[in-house]
């Protein structure tokens, strides 16, 4: 055991997530500690619901950041909503519909699979086809960008698809808040999930939530308990509550939150819709370097995410080795394939922080050194 | 909206978590974030595991710390073990062992409670009257330092009875780890979790899990799914495993795991027997300004948790205009008493980096003025 402090090296992470961290979040986290019922910090999380109201485009009273990755945020809104026996229209384009059948399953309810090919957005025409034959179905859940294959789909179709049919519509915007536009009024979508590590700019360990009016009669009409005692809605909000009375549910992570924070306190001094520009142009010029070094995007161009790009991995190289060069020799992480594209595509992240012109040059520099020596 | 940067105040933390934070943990937590699949923090991850090995006196292979709070460790060690339909005894003498509870009943299994009076360890005795009483009970759980009460039970008496009776036995140790003896090995404990803002000097939102051979050959055993996706331990170990290679499961809360590496550091380098003594000493120096001031404590001496002593609120006094003076006159948090506590107690947390002189001093100093004041 090598036992002395831990001195990161300084990456330019420019995988899957996390992003590089704003400098003034990293700074935010190493303020002094305060209790978790402290009316300091209660206005702290008064503030941090705001600020994820005007990140999420909502007016939504129950908006807060789950104390858990991105994951149990997905597993929060799915087991609120679910109740043993009920179908669910689960999309699945890449690992994370897949995660959601998962958690589908093991509530005791029966997914319905949407499936798109991975790399491709869902159909809304297959999805609709899927409700239509499943009147039962009250549920649905998709994926706006899939962190697996770069791909986004249209989940204001979905979501309006979703209430035709009567449905609740859960939507993943992991890797989409703040680097895509995400209007969750606008767009009628009744429950939205994120993360903290991707376009916010923060550490991983945060997953901010939203839900609607509509989904919270749904909790609230449930003939069963929540099968999770932490994720339960109902105890959770009488913390993250109105009002400045707030009960104990579980010690929030505090420091995190002092970085959640800033970060979304960045965030909105840019402003999102310069932060959506941002992602955009510099996603066109890597574009545009991709095509100079001979490499081949895997998602088509009206389905690719601005901030996470999928490069096809060229025949004869092997991927592993350009990402060591890369972590090497320049410090840069690029993400690899997870599941059936493991081995065939590098995920290239331009997330938050991570989206500059500096670091998509030095990046675009280190692919071309180690495509002539990996050849 | 105070749409500025949050400046928390330096508070002394003397109420039942989060404790203060060591200044080398609050500097760790700013170094620039690292890739959770970077070898660099696959190393990292290598040496919190040693060090919890050490924290927890085992050499579990299995030892890691849950990427949420406390009640995500208590959750996770549960729900591993649980099926439905299962008996499974539970000590309750405070609001952590009704939370097992709780949680007992949404996994479909039947909770048998052996109760005690809040204030009051466990009874060994009611404990195997209970097992010979229900001999198809093959899982017991219960809380070593019951943060709402103060009270200490003997966790190494009721592992020793659970495997007379071939049960396994999951030990709360939330409040415990580091402050006082926590022997998992010699003590047997099969399942044993913890959280980083009390003894260990970390902020909250991690919580250290161990399990030893026996637990996990249950749980390798299971006929059902575990019902969490996040908190399922044979999807968390293949990420948190042994070997170079892991694969992707959730992203891991980078810096908060900087953090609870720096804080496992400084209780080496202290080394555990001094911590337990400090915890000790500074208790005594406690107890004898309580008495000084005329003041009660609530638990009996031979149960009392060094850590954290509770005091009951002397007749006719508004407990929470003492908590708010000190806070906002000396910066000092303590803790209202929880559940039917509530108005009952004062909780004064004298808990890792918090436990020593000058901030004893300070509490009592504090105590004394407002006792004057609102008396």
């Amino acid at each position: 055991m090598n036992s002395k402090s831990f001195i990161p090296p300084q990456r330019i992470l420019m995988g899957p997530g996390p992003s590089n961290v704003h400098p003034r979040v990293l700074e935010a986290m190493a303020r002094p500690t305060i209790g978790h019922l402290d009316p300091k910090f209660i206005e702290l999380m008064d503030d941090i619901k705001s600020l994820l109201r005007y990140t999420f485009q909502t007016e939504n009273e129950v908006t807060f950041p789950v104390s858990g990755p991105g994951s149990v945020g997905m597993e929060t809104c799915l087991v609120n909503l679910i109740e043993p026996g009920m179908k669910v229209l689960v999309c699945v384009n890449g690992v994370f519909g897949g995660r959601m059948k998962d958690i589908v399953e093991r509530c005791g309810a029966q997914p319905v699979v949407v499936e798109a090919q991975w790399g491709s957005a869902i159909d809304p025409q297959k999805f609709e086809d899927a409700l239509k034959q499943n009147p039962d179905i009250k549920l649905t859940a998709f994926v706006h960008a899939e962190t697996s294959t770069g791909a986004r789909s249209d989940i204001k179709a979905l979501a309006e698809i979703s209430h035709k049919y009567n449905c609740i519509a859960i939507a993943d915007t992991v890797t989409s808040l703040g680097g895509i536009p995400v209007k969750v009024d606008e767009w009628n979508l009744d429950i939205t999930y994120s993360g903290s590590q991707k376009c916010l700019s923060c550490p991983p360990g945060l997953s901010p939530v939203t839900f609607n009016d509509r989904s919270l009669h749904a909790i609230k009409n449930r003939k069963t308990k929540v099968q999770s005692w932490f994720m339960d809605l109902n105890l959770i909000t009488s913390y993250w509550g109105t009002g400045s009375r707030r009960s104990y549910h579980h010690t929030a992570p505090i420091n995190a939150l002092y970085g959640l924070h800033e970060a979304l306190l960045v965030l909105k001094e840019e402003g999102l819709e310069n932060s959506w520009n941002r992602h955009r142009k510099n996603c066109e010029i890597v574009i545009a370097g991709l095509e100079k070094l001979g490499l081949k995007t895997f998602v088509n161009e009206d389905e690719r995410l601005p901030e996470l790009i999928t490069v096809t991995v060229p025949e004869g190289i092997d991927e592993a080795e350009v990402r060591k060069f890369l972590l090497e020799k320049h410090n840069i992480e690029i993400g690899a394939g997870l599941g059936t594209l493991a081995g065939k595509i590098w995920r290239i992240g331009l997330m938050g922080y991570t989206s500059n012109e500096e670091n998509i040059s030095k990046c675009l520099n280190g692919l071309k050194e180690a495509l002539a020596k990996f050849n």
